[in-house]
């Protein structure tokens, strides 16, 4: 039987320790395909942006020179796309988008070229998880890749994930052994508070440069930003379907007509 | 009584027809205080990108000689940001993002800057909506800003869009007159076809054009998309609670725990 095929990106950038990691984890027992394509250099808070006016660059990475993948000069969603559509030549049974450094919670995904390339994916149904560790610094990635590659394991052995659901998964800053176990989440209302520095140029113009730090959190305790507080990891599932279901009635009550 | 405030965003530009013909008409009967901040070039399929390692220029900006707002070397969500936290000096009632040269159907909306300025403002709990005219020709935008008016005006006259909820309103294209009226929507399942053009470059390296159309659409009857081809107007609620409800069930019978 053909070995299922795993396709890796980021947004920190083909570069990254925590895709490298995951990488080494999921080669190691031999029982996937592993692709890589990813963007050329770190594009964090991108968002779902995609590249439609400008030509985007591939170009193949060696690592000791052996070959490791794609590096794409474009956005983790460009290289999703461009992975399943053009540079793949069988579509992927999972996607796996990082591990990013930092964690994507609350409203904080709605930026997350992280969460984005997994979303990307799922545009193309193919299941596709996003996953980030909580922490800024380059750590040690190996237990994340290792539950990584369990979870893995699990959706394949699952026959996939539901059509149209997306895993966000989060893993706390602390050693393996204080970690209290897996929660199932929603995504909470952990806001950033955006502080702008107001500068101004040699040439008597304003510039601003854009700072933060999560701040207001509310809402459910079935949060992923409190599980991850509480030390335990948390798996979000998500979907692209901004539809606010429960609104529809309330504006079909506004009876609005076509008059000007 | 104080005007009440519209912030005015896209990403077409602050140049855009459809930014300035919907700033003339909420102009016009005065009952309002419009502000501008926009960005200073087209940021098309940006997606929810915000700035974050660089510093973001903003200039004044003068129509004949008048102020008009503020162009800002950003996303549209940046726009956003700056506007209600640095910029402004009172929060926004009302932030109105377009009017978008083209649609925002469907699957597409996650690509969408105009979708996203809308969405950030609804991050600092301003009530926003997008409104985009259903063609990629800058045609008369008038009816379409007319009817954004009337809609600004019947979200003021309701004290506002419940809380975490957008509206994104798409206009068809076609003439008032052949408008058959208003359909409140859900995001359909209408997907982009992408196709990548290859090329190589004269050093011998591959890149790629992306390119693409409608092509599959497939839900709900009450679709964004089909509103749109029928000849009515579409108003979508939509929120960024990506959080998958009906699957946290599911995924809780996995049993997941932090064994490696």
């Amino acid at each position: 039987m053909d070995k299922k095929i795993i396709l890796l990106t980021n947004d920190d950038g083909i570069e990254a320790k925590g895709l490298s990691t995951l990488y080494n984890i999921l080669k190691k027992d031999k029982k996937f395909d592993i692709r890589v394509v990813a963007p050329d250099k770190e594009s964090s808070a991108v968002g779902h942006a995609i590249t439609v006016f400008d030509p985007i660059s591939v170009r193949k990475k060696y690592k000791n020179g052996v070959f490791f993948g794609y590096a794409v000069d474009g956005t983790p969603a460009d290289c999703v796309k461009l992975a399943i559509k053009a540079i793949l030549d069988k579509t992927p049974d999972l996607l796996i988008s990082g591990i990013n450094r930092g964690a994507n919670l609350g409203d904080n995904i709605i930026y997350s070229g992280t969460v984005s390339a997994a979303t990307e994916g799922t545009v193309y149904d193919v299941s596709s998880i996003a996953v980030s560790v909580d922490n800024l610094k380059d750590l040690d990635y190996s237990y994340a890749a290792k539950f990584t590659n369990k979870i893995a394991n699990l959706i394949l052995d699952n026959g996939g994930l539901p059509k149209g659901t997306i895993l966000n998964i989060n893993i706390p800053d602390v050693l393996e052994d204080n970690i209290k176990g897996v929660k199932i989440t929603c995504q909470s209302d952990a806001k950033f508070k955006d502080i702008f520095i107001k500068r101004v140029d040699p040439r008597g113009r304003d510039y601003y440069w854009m700072d933060g730090e999560f701040a207001k959190v509310s809402g459910s305790k079935n949060g992923d930003y409190s599980a991850i507080k509480d030390n335990y990891i948390s798996v979000t599932p998500i979907h692209y379907d901004m539809t606010d279901y429960k609104a529809i009635k309330y504006f079909k009550k506004w009876k609005i007509d076509k008059k000007i």
